[in-house]
């Protein structure tokens, strides 16, 4: 089953989920692919065609070669069982989601086995790409069949993306810290207020445009990385349990 | 009382401590003024010679015309005891440290009444200063005599900073937020251990390098941030508390 990614005038790709991040998919693969998208929401329809997207049907989405699904988490059960009666023997079926264990597990669940999966993260989100993805980071996890070589080498030429080739769980350890520690310590400041900005020090402004970068992510992705990755809940008691022992210290010391 | 510090060949600076700050003084005011250091450790002879400072005794550093403080948080008031007796009148005494209600009181108490003072703190370490200091913030506090007006000039045309005029308590109020935090997480990111480096996303990375800028700072930085700051308890109750509040709404959540 060679796929040529390469050679993909002719190969259409299904949008599954027309929200913020489905947007940002078909601005940077369009020119490369037939796009289609489906989302509930009618409304989308104008913005898709700006977009050169045709705006469809779910099961129409569902018989595109590839299928990205771009969907929030809470419908995601629903997306796979609506296109796993429809799609058709090499279909590629790839998801965006931040964490990795548990959708992977559905996709495999729920596909029949002619489907190939592969489970990706972008490391990036419409803010952090706003000046173009190239150079940005993207996981990807093969979970059944091949097509992850030629994706993994479209991502690469095509997109400039770094690829970094991991598995479900190495993925969700390591984005327990990282995408784990970055949202809780938003939340708080976010929860403490307005911030300074006159007198503030380099290192304090980097921390502000760190935690700003997230702060206007989609409550499901906050409720993803900390609750759906099964990882995160031992990062965050070792954060809140470090951060408690520290205020007790400075308590002792004062 | 007219201080032209434009016109400042003749005058003498004098620099008490010559640690890493110290020299980032030395080496921004050179060309400046007449600059003499004192450091109690007698090896800082030779790198004060390289940057065209004279080294000498405190008792010699007492009778330039400006005097910078820079000497750690624990001898602040020995260095005072000693300055007071030996400056002479007009005298202009700057510190340059991270917090500002209790040094500014301090200055007071011990120093003379011909002597004026302005407290200062650098928004900026050696770190952040690596590539020179233009366009960096300083906060400046007047609190005795006039001299606060010719210092944030030179500060301004001379060295190219910003500056902040303000209150000790104003300063403290919003550091305890700036640096408190800043340092607050830092340690206990430090604490976590080694942060992952090849699946990070651009607000991870920015995190990061916000934190890397002071887990280097002396442990007295700390020390001072956080609890010669009368602010800096509230601010650390305030974050400790929203944390705790949220680890327990995402247990319940789980």
């Amino acid at each position: 089953m060679k796929i040529k990614m390469s050679n993909v005038a002719q190969r259409s790709v299904g949008i599954v989920g027309f929200g913020a991040f489905g947007k940002l998919i078909a601005q940077n693969l369009y020119g490369h692919f037939d796009l289609k998208a489906y989302d509930p929401r009618s409304d989308q329809r104008d913005v898709a065609a700006e977009l050169g997207v045709t705006f469809t049907s779910l099961q129409a989405v569902a018989r595109c070669d590839v299928i990205v699904i771009a969907a929030p988490v809470s419908s995601f059960e629903d997306v796979l069982t609506s296109i796993a009666t429809v799609c058709h023997p090499g279909t590629l079926v790839i998801d965006v989601g931040s964490v990795k264990v548990h959708p992977s597990d559905l996709m495999e669940k729920y596909l029949p086995d002619y489907v190939d999966i592969v489970a990706t993260h972008p490391l990036f989100g419409p803010q952090s790409a706003c000046d173009g993805i190239e150079g940005l980071k993207i996981a990807v996890c093969p979970i059944r069949g091949l097509q992850h070589w030629p994706l993994a080498a479209f991502f690469r030429k095509h997109l400039g993306l770094q690829v970094i080739m991991t598995t479900p769980h190495d993925h969700d350890r390591e984005a327990a810290t990282v995408q784990g520690l970055t949202h809780l310590i938003a939340k708080v400041l976010h929860r403490m207020g307005p911030m300074p900005s006159r007198m503030t020090t380099r290192s304090f402004d980097l921390l502000v445009e760190a935690v700003s970068m997230v702060q206007n992510d989609a409550p499901e992705v906050f409720d993803a990385i900390e609750n759906a990755n099964p990882y995160s809940a031992g990062i965050r008691r070792k954060f809140f349990d470090l951060a408690h022992e520290l205020g007790v210290e400075l308590e002792n010391n004062a």
